[in-house]
């Protein structure tokens, strides 16, 4: 018989996700989330200097893998609970959660930063989820959305605590480990953690090969910070074209987990997101936000750890305002 | 029992189709290139007037819809006759070919224009196919194929008369047939007709609700013509940017299958195809070849004819040259 000790030790090395969980909540997302596209892209690598596979989230009604978490929420709400719903977003998930709100019926609020990316507001807007915007980034609008919840009454939605959230984002994971041939490492935008947390933990337990390594901007590092310590790292702000992952305050409850399934986080400049998304632009003929050229921008800076390997990198979203992706991948003035 | 006149009436409206073979080829094509995304674009709808969803054949190695065929044609020819094959291509074709010959150890010669895009024939290059180029169109390409084909005694692959080549194309017609909800038309580039008369196939059998319209450039308009005057009509010279549908021959069988799955067949000006592809770029966050561009350009061009209704285009390919394409939506300047 094991001792209660051993015991303990082995239940803090778990996770709060759960493998059977994660399929249940497959089967909650519209397909049109699901089986995404993930397909070697040889045009990358001669500029990377490694295989490099793409696993691609923009390809669907709200071009960013959020859906997938929001779907199990909004399932999950349906019939279960309030149907008033408030989420705090840097504009993926509430673009994502007005989606799955609005076909199950339910009263969506998203509060964001009005120094959000303006297509991203007017997709919430035009999803008619009510759209609330902070003077202020997206750690206060999580303040405000849970005031909103607590004086309402309603349903606060928090990206990457709520479980849905993560296991929403680890179907992904199962999608990879169902790949052949397997690869060598995933490279993950790490921004709040869900999706990190949610594809690590499947990674960790189906395909323990691969290593799971997360990049953040160097002007967003509160979670890599935290994750190098071993304890939750604030900054007082943030400073990046990476709206996406622009976060100050990390959630313990997610670095917990992180710290489990995580191989490496990593910190990349500015220039190395922009010459990332010109080369998805150019070689790969994607558009993305710079949240989603983290992966390639990981690679540009460290050639070596990368060379021979065969890497996949999660293009994560493609919400950009028109100028403002323009002006980074350098069209004007060619 | 039938009188032999009847029986070939019946016979004289079959297609060189069959939906038991193509299901037989969907089969033989790499995962890869199957259950491309299909999904609602309502970010492109105020533009267009009508509910929009895109089949996106570009999230794949090759960035087009044309290894579907090419998967069929070569994993027929593996263990069943020659190792070696040659084709005309526009550019997308060739590249497929390339890609699905090299993984089966089969002997690749592409012959093309070398007025063809230079990101194609780069393609076609890195893929380890031998690369011919005449100095002339796609049709002198086809010719020389021929010619090397008879030389050589290899295998002839040619676009849209192979009926691997429509088989392959008609997988997305399945793919199609199976979404919900219904929709009420299909755009549907037509170069060769493959394309066209693949998907028509299937369509016409399964979802005979469905309009398939076949979208063509005024300025290579040789099927189209064909189509309405109900037999081949060639032209001497195309002047298109779309390149990949640039033909001046139709094929008799073709035109022939096209003529019974196709309920019409429109041609759209060069400024409808680029104010598609900037439409695209800016509100799907796509980048498109200009024959990819071409359902939205007829939307563009005819928006009481789809007003309120519900159309899928097929967004058939994604390899252009970065400077033509910068040139043709605008962004230099901008």
């Amino acid at each position: 018989m094991e001792s209660p000790d051993l015991l303990r030790s082995c239940a803090v090395q778990e996770t709060r996700l759960d493998t059977a969980r994660i399929r249940a909540a497959r089967r909650m997302i519209d397909p049109v989330f699901l089986d995404t596209p993930l397909y070697r892209c040889e045009a990358l690598e001669p500029g990377l200097g490694c295989a490099v596979s793409i696993k691609l989230e923009t390809a669907n009604p709200v071009r960013s893998f959020k859906a997938r978490g929001t779907e199990v929420v909004a399932s999950r709400l349906v019939g279960n609970g309030p149907r008033a719903v408030v989420c705090a977003s840097a504009g993926n998930l509430g673009q994502a959660l007005a989606w799955s709100g609005r076909r199950r019926g339910l009263d969506v609020t998203v509060v964001a930063s009005r120094f959000a990316p303006a297509a991203k507001l007017d997709r919430i807007r035009a999803l008619d989820a009510r759209l609330e915007l902070v003077d202020g980034d997206f750690d206060m609008a999580r303040e405000r959305a849970a005031a909103i919840a607590r004086h309402d009454g309603i349903r606060l939605v928090e990206d990457s605590l709520d479980i849905e959230t993560c296991e929403g984002a680890a179907t992904i994971g199962l999608e990879l480990v169902d790949a052949a041939p397997p690869f060598d490492a995933v490279l993950i935008a790490l921004g709040g953690g869900a999706l990190a947390t949610g594809i690590g933990h499947v990674l960790k337990e189906s395909a323990p090969g691969a290593e799971v390594i997360c990049v953040q901007p160097l002007g967003a590092p509160a979670m890599t910070h935290s994750w190098h310590r071993r304890r939750v790292v604030t900054t007082d702000s943030t400073d990046t074209i990476a709206d996406g992952v622009a976060g100050r305050r990390p959630i313990p409850a997610v670095l917990d987990d992180l710290l489990l399934v995580a191989d490496d986080a990593v910190l990349v400049k500015e220039a190395s997101i922009i010459a990332g998304m010109r080369m998805l632009l150019d070689h790969a003929g994607l558009v993305v936000e710079p949240s989603a050229a983290l992966g390639v921008a990981a690679v540009l800076e460290d050639r070596d750890r990368f060379a021979g390997r065969h890497v996949v990198t999660i293009v994560c979203g493609g919400n950009v305002d028109a100028d403002a992706y323009h002006r980074w991948v350098g069209l004007t003035g060619r």
